[in-house]
């Protein structure tokens, strides 16, 4: 009893917990019980009397042991032996497929190159968050003190002031934090539309967002988007068919294609919006990803029919969930309220974090490296997919995402399946899109697309053989 | 230019700041301009070049300044002078009254005395979160990494033990985490119940989850409180009459009276459960603020019919926003996809936090001595308000709340108006029921309801004169 390992991996206080549990849960010490005293357990273990009086706090904390002053720790009563829970399931049992893909996306297990990610990899983004932050943590009582519903108004006011400086007229007041982009388009569809009404997406476009439209009701119309923003006749038709309330677009390195829309496009999807009186929701998650001199429908329309919708989960990482809405006024109550019918508040903590990042004077330098970095991993995973034999849609451009073709003959659903098969994750264009002409598209992360063993699995469906394949190209 | 005050409360760093933004965007230092060097601008202002070093990164991180390599500090393009937002708006102007409360109870603002808070001082809270966490924070890489979406399975791991030493037998799998118990709330109604479904509420009760549910085209259906739990008569009647889908109760420190319902009557709430066919979600948000022998309907029923929500904001703080669903398998996927299509995944961050604090073996510790200081509080709080007058409903009992009648000739409306004015927050009766029955009740935090300004307020409107009248009492 009570032997640890001294050469395992595991840390030795670890080890004493898990054989204190095991000895008490299966009746082995019953309740009452006295423990060994920390001096007597050290020796036996061969261990510090710091990690025996650690383990035993964190037996404590299970409900497993009781201190009796003067006298030792005790086994506690505990009120029933641990049930087992009566099903097991595994984790994504009945989710629907597209879901399913999205939280294979987030979470990547059994994933070696998860070429498909919507997310940089971890490694890119460590040095956003400066340990000075930590120190900071602690004294700011970010976690215990009383919650703001609308915000943090410290934090909306840096992101007014970067809004501002980005020539979108926003005042703090007029911004509320959510927990991500897609919280904020809940809240949007919550507030400004109705079940029933038509709604227009992108085509393609960012796969949960169609979901989230449905699960409300709402007649969810694609619009195709062409390497330089909407294909404005389209949208035109559209509007008048089916008179949408609104268009939800991404302007800047639209995901999946990497694209972005031209000033002119940009002019023209407004000139249809009042035309035709819809609302223009316009993601821009990617936009400090993209060069500073780009054009949005937020600058253009000052925020009277576009509302704006930022996220830092992209450029400092998907733990932190904080998102924000830049709304006119009129616009901002029914928001808050639906905020807090769904979740009350945000989370201080997040908030505590985003602020001290983007008032700390690192984050522009974060920023900057990122972009260099992405752009030179960019232009490698180009190279390495036309190597591999596809056919590369995106053109240069910027940002995470290449949008790449495979011939003809190789089969999509059949590719997917062998890649995840290999460790490969592999987002489908048939996920971007509900018409069947992207069907044999591919959306790459280009922080992963040169990765050769994703190059090498490519080449081998294809045909290609890396770089033979490039010299039989010249 | 670019004078600081010395003897400032405002720290020197912040004063240089806004000073130099002020300039630029005011058009005194145009484009192009070069800032003097470190050294000159410490020596002129009076103030170290680390200071001058770091408020340069911070403009610099603004976009309002940058470095040209070798040349120093130059004042940057901005695309556009700062446009001012066209309207601005007071925080709660067209906030519906109820969730203008809840608001103003969460945020504080200008409240010296926050009696009718539903939350712990930060003070009572801030042991729980220990320095050691924030070291750890920085290496986890929490949030950088990529998000769970049913929530950090470790965390989960932790949750389900402490559930299974309560007797409700649950796998980790079986519990989804949440943004707060009223993000659990919102879950479960989009997923268990459709528009136009009966529901049952407590009444009185917490008062947010009623309108949430009213969001949902819900019929809600308040079933009377009593002092040792539902009114079984009144819900029989209500099952029958409008057969509802679900009831929403809290067995334990409910919300706002401070009473728990008794074994017997969690046993009866089940048996009318299953003879109606509908099911409860138990509200155990005050769990660990209560004895360890109460019971509880997840216990009884292990979760087939019960929907168990627990949440951290209550011990640990509300900037934190941790809660969770457990729940048997079979409903826990909607759940998910439900999270997915409101949120996408939960904060990391936050699970982090959370998750240390569990694991770290001081939070046993720090709920019991939270139990032991609210029950002081509770005591002197009840003899404080009974001597300004006041009747109290809940008798002894546990928890934050204590429930208190005004004397019938004391008109509530104008009472909580005069406090507001008086910087005392108090939360009326009507607030929590649907009913007149309760007009002339206040819930009050027992934290703050011994606080001589409050009793000195309400003395002054009962007619009572604090210690003078406890002597004619007697």
């Amino acid at each position: 009893m009570f032997q640890v390992v001294r050469n395992s991996p595991k840390p030795l206080g670890d080890q004493l917990v898990e054989e204190v549990t095991r000895l008490i849960e299966s009746g082995r010490l019953p309740e009452g019980f006295r423990l060994p005293s920390v001096r007597q357990l050290a020796r036996r273990a061969n261990v510090s009397a710091y990690t025996v009086t650690t383990a035993f706090q964190r037996l404590g904390a299970k409900g497993l042991i009781q201190a009796r002053p003067g006298s030792g720790y005790f086994v506690a009563r505990i009120r029933r032996q641990p049930v087992a829970a009566r099903v097991e399931m595994g984790p994504s049992m009945t989710l629907d497929p597209v879901l399913g893909f999205a939280r294979s996306l987030l979470e990547q297990e059994n994933v070696v190159v998860p070429a498909g990610s919507g997310f940089l990899p971890a490694s890119w983004l460590a040095e956003a968050i400066p340990p000075s932050i930590l120190s900071r943590f602690g004294r700011s009582g970010a976690a215990v003190e009383s919650a703001s519903v609308q915000g943090d108004p410290r934090l909306r006011e840096l992101l007014a002031e970067r809004l501002r400086l980005a020539s979108v007229p926003v005042a703090a007041q007029s911004l509320i934090i959510t927990f991500g982009a897609s919280h904020a388009f809940d809240l949007i569809a919550t507030t400004m539309l109705a079940a029933g009404d038509a709604v227009l997406v992108e085509d393609p476009g960012y796969f949960v967002l169609p979901m989230q439209l449905k699960a409300k009701g709402l007649r969810v119309i694609p619009v195709p988007r062409l390497a330089d923003g909407t294909d404005l006749e389209a949208l035109e038709a559209a509007a008048k068919l089916h008179r949408p309330r609104m268009f939800f677009a991404q302007t800047l390195l639209h995901n999946p294609t990497g694209t972005s829309a031209s000033a002119a496009k940009c002019h023209g999807i407004l000139k249809i919006a009042e035309r035709h009186n819809f609302l223009v929701t316009e993601d821009h998650v990617y936009t400090d990803l993209a060069s500073p001199n780009m054009v949005s429908l937020a600058q253009i329309d000052e925020l009277q029919r576009v509302i704006y919708v930022g996220s830092f989960t992209k450029v400092l990482g998907p733990g932190l969930r904080i998102g924000f809405i830049a709304t006119r006024a009129e616009l901002l109550q029914p928001l808050i309220e639906a905020k807090m019918l769904g979740v009350l508040s945000g989370s201080a903590v997040c908030e505590f974090v985003l602020r001290e990042v983007l008032d700390g004077g690192k984050y522009r330098r974060h920023v900057e490296r990122l972009r260099d970095r992405i752009a030179k991993a960019r232009a490698a995973a180009a190279r390495e997919l036309e190597d591999a034999g596809l056919i590369l849609e995106s053109g240069a451009g910027e940002g995470i995402f290449l949008w790449a073709r495979i011939p003809t003959r190789v089969d999509p659903d059949r590719l997917a399946l062998d890649a995840q098969a290999h460790g490969v994750l592999l987002a489908k264009g048939a996920l971007f899109s509900p018409t069947a002409q992207y069907r044999d598209c591919l959306r790459f992360n280009v922080a992963y697309a040169a990765d050769p063993m994703l190059t090498q699995f490519l080449s081998a469906h294809t045909g290609r053989t890396g770089a033979a394949a490039r010299l039989s190209m010249e």
